[in-house]
């Protein structure tokens, strides 16, 4: 039984995740390692990958959308490149398995690149690649998802919210993680502000005429019901402010993750099956000379950005990644705050234990 | 002698841009690269990176900026990688040559990346990536600039405009190509409303304290005098519309190019020598198995998008390149259109002759 309002321990979050994915059908692998990777979303205050995203896995390995207990296939492997199957199998699991054989793959080629296909959902992008980036490898992961942008002067959901997540490992074990969808918002930003009934910018979603709206009730009903409009691609409507660049990264990561796996497009994701595609490069350093020298080159960068004078108003510049570790440093000792919609979710989960 | 409001056929141009550029000592080679490279952008409306620039290649010669007649040096070189020195030489040849050997170490190993330091500005940076995947392979062109955009909550231009291009092969020689500044839009864009004395949107640059203003005047002088403010990165001021997504793609386009080729960033650029760092990879897509399935796949991508139903008001959607492809077309037969402004600058340059 989870309390409201009371910071819940990471270790007991992760194992209460655990017991249910196991009860499900999971095996202890992939309960492991989903439950990982969404109690680390909650770590860094990515409550929106985080645990509350529990009950949708388990509904969906209910659906049958998720198939537990299903090894990837490799389709095809070059020195420098693996092509998987995800044979349905549980996102996390399959990314976390291929991403491992990359990462040794890199320590004998110096550059590998897997793309995956029939997967499903993965949680957070920059796990991937900070785990690539652990190994003194430049870490990259990108995914589809369900689609819910529009292409710029399009009408319906297309592409997937279609994340980039770019790790380069710096000293001490800290790291530069840039993990961003491509689109302006996500979904679940136009949820908080419908729920306080306020109105969301002009430039982040559209009504189903295909035009910019404030009113994120009007968008989030129009996307449950393929109606027309949904979010809009970093950059926003039209090309005033560029929307055309944030569609283009969009349309370059549904290339680099389904194009090339010959997997499912956002568009025809979530029909029976999730069908997700990723992408995952590892790069060692080495290959481009003195990994310390390049390190600390980087750090340099950094530290001309964080001490430049700030904007009128403002007390700090940040370095991607730098605020969800901070939040992290803190979680892990004080524990995790959930929301109430959150808390009697898993107490409703709990019954099945 | 070039007359105001008459197209002019592109291969004069590109020789007239040749003779300029061997008078002022270049050898033809690189004469011939650059003059192919600017008007290349000329043809496809790319005007502001296009012959409007050979003023300043002309000046950048004559201040020492870029030096004529310099080979690249390899630094060091592995199976998958190639760090080159651009020993200050041309931006366009140093980056052909250098596109050349990826393509051909490519063809061995599959994939390749070169980074590039002390070279100088390369033009159109899809000029290079188009290049590679005219050989069957993936390609991609980073570049950083002169410092000219300010990071998220900063108030001083540190970041390049970073263009990122992507390039991926089609079928009959068609390819796509997306190739964006990551900046919300470039110099010349506020260039072009000052001049007509039209207000900026609000979003696309800070004055002198940081804070976005719709005065282009205030913001181009304040540029040229660094007196603070710049332009903003793509998804504009702070993180409303995800202003930090843009930051966190030119961090990223840093370190790709300065970072991992030890050479300037973008802030440390154009001191005495340009000292611009390019990254270019090249992946040959069989890598991942069947190349013409692969293509085919992404061919059906590109038709959903395009045949999908459109926004109100609007009669199309657009496929990265597409644009810029037709009006090449269209250059090539009935010739290029200048400004008043650029014709003026050739016939003062005609005068070298």
């Amino acid at each position: 039984m989870f309390k409201k309002n009371k910071r819940i321990n990471y270790f007991d979050l992760k194992e209460f995740s655990r017991k249910i994915m196991e009860k499900i059908g999971c095996n202890t692998k992939e309960a492991k390692i989903i439950s990982e990777i969404l109690v680390e979303a909650d770590l860094r205050g990515i409550h929106s990958h985080g645990i509350a995203r529990l009950k949708r896995y388990v509904d969906h390995i209910k659906d049958g959308i998720i198939e537990p207990n299903k090894e990837p296939i490799t389709i095809f492997e070059t020195t420098n490149s693996l092509i998987v199957d995800g044979n349905n199998g549980v996102g996390q699991y399959v990314s976390n398995v291929v991403t491992e054989k990359i990462i040794q793959k890199t320590q004998k080629s110096g550059i590998c690149i897997a793309t995956v296909r029939n997967s499903n959902h993965y949680g957070i992008a920059g796990y991937y690649a900070e785990k690539i980036a652990k190994n003194n490898m430049l870490g990259i992961s990108l995914t589809n998802t369900a689609p819910l942008v529009v292409p710029t002067y399009g009408k319906n959901m297309l592409l997937g919210t279609n994340p980039i997540a770019f790790a380069f490992p710096l000293k001490n074990n800290e790291l530069l993680l840039v993990d961003m969808a491509t689109s302006v918002v996500p979904r679940g930003k136009l949820e908080v502000y419908s729920r306080v009934n306020k109105e969301i910018p002009l430039g982040w979603a559209t009504n189903e005429l295909g035009i910019a709206t404030t009113d994120p009730n009007i968008v989030l009903n129009n996307m449950k019901k393929k109606k027309g409009g949904g979010l809009l691609p970093l950059g926003g409507e039209g090309e005033k402010f560029s929307g055309h660049k944030g569609y283009g990264l969009g349309l370059m990561i549904e290339i680099l993750t389904a194009g090339l796996s010959l997997g499912s497009f956002s568009y025809e994701t979530y029909e029976k099956k999730g069908k997700i595609s990723h992408f995952f490069m590892a790069i060692d350093i080495s290959i481009f000379g003195n990994t310390e020298k390049i390190k600390d080159h980087v750090i340099n960068l950094i530290n001309v950005l964080k001490n430049s004078e700030k904007a009128s108003g403002q007390k700090r510049i940040y370095i991607h990644g730098e605020k969800e570790f901070e939040k992290r440093k803190i979680n892990i000792t004080e524990g995790i705050l959930l929301d109430e919609k959150t808390i009697d979710m898993l107490n409703e989960l709990e019954k099945l234990l």
